[in-house]
């Protein structure tokens, strides 16, 4: 079971290196059979290679990342709320992360939906 | 593919019905045989009779629950972030919710760790 604190420390890491444009180490935070559902519900991005460039697009796309309040759990779970901003959007949402033995993510999952977004 | 505007709005009314102290109209959210993990890792409430229990207790402990932030998706599930008191204790946490076609939940999962709580 991954230690809560890294759970947490891990979704705050990600936030961070996100925002350093640093691709491959968003990605490293990854198990190699990860998946991601960015948003729930549609099509989810699936392995090491669509997950790099999954995050090199986003970050090429001008996003940024505000880690807000972090939860744990008793669990290998744990959840952020979290905002994005792109040129001319912004994003409101939850995430959860559910991790492996090593403290690698084998899943993300974003939650916003059709109003959780706005243009700006 | 229950609707996102009927998935925020239950999570708003769970809240609410519970801080009426009403455990049936709660439980009556749920399916038949929907699954609570509240906290996320510990042992799950399984089941209506349970589930209205689970209610029940919590209710009558005392409990009052603060809906914050509540986000959707563009599949069968939404989140939002919570806070709960109770005598003498608090808790911050972030909740997830996954909808049947019908609009019931079947499964309510409820991320808080070890330093999501305190006594107050």
């Amino acid at each position: 079971m991954p230690d809560v604190q890294h759970m947490k420390a891990t979704m705050r890491r990600y936030a961070d290196l996100f925002n350093a444009g640093d691709h491959v180490a968003v990605a490293d935070l990854y198990a190699d059979d990860a998946v991601i559902e960015d948003p729930v519900g549609k099509r989810p991005v699936e392995g090491r290679a669509a997950i790099e460039k999954f995050y090199a697009d986003s970050i090429a796309a001008g996003a940024k990342l505000v880690a807000h309040e972090v939860r744990g759990s008793y669990g290998n779970r744990s959840a952020m709320r979290f905002s994005a901003d792109l040129p001319g959007l912004h994003i409101d949402g939850i995430e959860v992360m559910t991790f492996d033995d090593g403290g690698k993510v084998v899943r993300m999952e974003a939650f916003w939906g059709p109003d959780d977004f706005q243009a700006v």
